[in-house]
């Protein structure tokens, strides 16, 4: 008795990383295992191609890079990974190291939480989250990080035969999930020319009957742009009128450090049903705690009535939900932290954003249509014209890496060929030694076709 | 532009729990909303069909009964979850509060991990659990509690029709995600007469070349049983000749008390590749801290071969990971907890499954084949010819609950008809009275046919 399938026809090849053609193929860290003992050829099994074939660009090109060795007194400096902790100048606040001890010393959140969450967090997040409408403790799942309740408003609305729109550059999780669950991806563009502003006709010209929901994210990641009231309000109207929700990922909610503020997706509920996913990953700088929501913000009852209610209510009963330590530290968070904590949180970002904006300018090749104004991240396009040896910005990425140690992420991981996303959540110093390399780099690469 | 498709057509009707007819139907928190503003009826949302059919029965039931009110002083007791920590008389490992404190106080651990855990406690995970050949930190894989090492086991190997094999009665989560990936569920009889030992003829019966695993969970939940060093050399034989993998849940690995030790399934990964799914949810004393493992023991690399590796490797890059604060604390758990802290939690597991062993005797009507000698639960015999106005399971838990607020789950739930499942890791006061109050229930019920 022997499985009959050949595993080999049913997934795609591997590939390298970094030089690979494309957000969504290949990894290199798996191949084939070398040594056959006795019986081994007789087994055959083959792993789920879904699986095999899925993939988180980010995490897959930052797991599967190669480390790099320190040269002439160089470390690495990675602007790669939008993680504020990764240099140990931006801590949580006080308060919450304070709670999550008070909660592991009290020996009252050992055990299970109900599946979306302690209902006591679940309230104190969505008083805090109340807009239009009073929100109630079940309108809110907390998750594993922003990243699960992504994942499962996605999954939620993944009926067999649809579409979901992302935008273009985007987080590229999107993709990874839609595509999972077996969704149609159809890409609008943000327009780099106008602070990254989302292209509304061709947004509207890719919906059809089986558009599922369409995902904006405000402050954006990898753009670091902030939309205004204006904008967001152009966004629900035209999602009222083709009768699409929107899921508005805010895991940058209130990361603003521009002209403009933070206006919450969910202004516009009465227009248009909002799944928000949000969490305390960035505006709490805490993302390895793993801790996300998903906020309904439905006052006409949309969403129960199309039953994503109950969908949402059996998948969290499936995965069981994040450390119920964490959870019980979220009241403290949402109604304790000073506002002194999130304004140095937003000067550091501030600083980082004009110094790297500055010095692109300053760099032949290199150019940034408009300052980020939000988020941690940039989007920098490179001008290939002046890097006739460079073919695109994976070996761009690649090379800078292996020259000089400065890891980025090309903008193809984005859905952007020939950009690259810096993210400047970095101290001072390090971005500056990054660019002072980057700028080497590219004067050294920099020549035109004659 | 509207959504085509009827919503109602694709998903099942809603149900009430207790008195459900099946471990895999409905729910009832939901149903259609009742205020219907100004344009709702244009709104044509759909919830993904497999999401709202989706079912993790425990959990439905568990949050989908409605709270009883104390009577004439009688509190609820509920022997239903397996909690060790819902009654406050087991807490975790001093050292393992110290630790946590220590992590969260070191800044060190607030960020991002890799995608399947910190390394360093990968390797001790992997040094710990090595036995047959020397594990590497490659070969773990760190996940949201032992759950979703069981899930992501099951969809690493859920190829497009396939089946898998399970036991009966058996933790459901294993049919949950089964058949949310697509897998068909054949189920092997554990045999209550022979200590809850697999029928193997059976379980062969049920192979053909599509199955991709078999799911064994020792010691066992709902039962109790402990396997020999003999009946596991059986069973992996068996699983050798036939060429299916083995995922072991080991979530309760070394919590046995009776007179059999606990044997890793590893000890025959020479013969068949095997997936360790466990945690330290129960031993630790920690449920809600949501930290499990997969262990991959497979000397001749076959599960590599079959792209498994690559897959898991995948789907953890997608859900990202647990808590890397406690993620941190593992070491310490698996190298410093002292033996005195388990010989504690066996002590009281012990007398607690003797208690509720005893009590079963003395009742007509209940019965218990053989005594627990692990993990925290045991299933009871109901004989109907002894309850006559009584129909089934689910209405003798629906009616012990409501006449005596004593809560235990229905054996349907597990697969077993008209058996149900006691969790004996209660203090032994709450036991007692909760023995007290069942023997009143059935001296009250019992009736024969004439
Ligand atoms: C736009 C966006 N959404 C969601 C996430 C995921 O957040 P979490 O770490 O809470 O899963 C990130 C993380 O970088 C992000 O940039
Ligand atoms: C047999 C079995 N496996 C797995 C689990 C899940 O464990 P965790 O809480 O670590 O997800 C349980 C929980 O009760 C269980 O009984």
């Amino acid at each position: 008795m022997v499985s009959c399938a050949n595993p080999d026809s049913m997934v795609e090849e591997t590939h390298n990383p970094l030089l690979d053609n494309g957000p969504m193929n290949g990894n290199s860290r798996h191949g084939e295992a070398k040594d056959e003992w006795n019986g081994v050829a007789e087994w055959k099994i083959r792993a789920n191609p879904a699986a095999v074939n899925s993939k988180n660009p980010i995490r897959d090109v930052m797991e599967s890079l190669p480390p790099v060795v320190a040269r002439n007194g160089k470390l690495e400096i990675s602007l790669a990974q939008g993680d504020p902790c990764a240099f140990g100048h931006l801590l949580p606040p006080d308060g919450a190291i304070e709670a999550l001890l008070n909660t592991a010393e009290s020996s009252m959140f050992n055990g299970y939480a109900h599946s979306a969450g302690l209902l006591e967090s679940r309230r104190v997040i969505a008083k805090y989250h109340s807009i239009n409408s009073k929100l109630a403790a079940d309108d809110v799942y907390i998750t594993v990080g922003c990243s699960q309740a992504i994942q499962l408003c996605i999954e939620a609305l993944a009926c067999p035969g649809s579409n979901i729109l992302l935008p273009r550059p985007g987080f590229p999780i999107y993709e990874t999930f839609s595509s999972y669950y077996g969704l149609q991806c159809r890409h609008y563009d943000l327009l780099p020319d106008h602070d990254w502003e989302i292209d509304l006709e061709q947004l509207e010209s890719l919906v059809d009957c089986n558009t599922v929901a369409m995902i904006i994210c405000n402050p954006g990641n990898p753009c670091g742009a902030v939309y205004s009231h204006e904008h967001l309000s152009q966004i629900a109207g035209l999602a009222e009128r083709l009768t699409v929700p929107i899921i508005a990922d805010e895991i940058y909610a209130h990361m603003v450090f521009g002209t403009r503020k933070f206006v919450p997706m969910a202004t516009f509920s009465w227009k248009v049903p909002i799944l928000v996913a949000g969490g305390i990953s960035k505006r709490w700088l805490v993302p390895g705690w793993r801790l996300g929501w998903i906020i309904l913000h439905d006052p006409r009852g949309i969403l129960k009535r199309g039953r994503v209610v109950e969908a949402l209510t059996r998948l969290v009963q499936m995965t069981i939900g994040t450390c119920t330590l964490v959870q019980a530290v979220v009241p403290d968070l949402l109604l304790h932290t000073s506002s002194d904590f999130h304004q140095k949180t937003l000067l550091t970002l501030k600083l980082g954003a004009e110094l790297c904006f500055e010095r692109v300018k300053r760099i032949r090749g290199l150019s940034c249509p408009s300052a980020p104004e939000g988020a941690m991240y940039m989007m920098v396009k490179i001008d290939f014209l002046d890097f006739v040896e460079l073919k695109n910005d994976l070996e761009f990425a690649a090379v800078l890496r292996c020259e000089e140690l400065v890891t980025v992420l090309p903008g193809t991981a984005f859905g952007l060929k020939n950009w690259i996303r810096i993210v400047f959540v970095a101290p001072l110093s390090h971005l500056k030694e990054a660019w002072d390399r980057i700028e080497i780099f590219c004067q050294r690469h920099v020549r035109r076709k004659p």
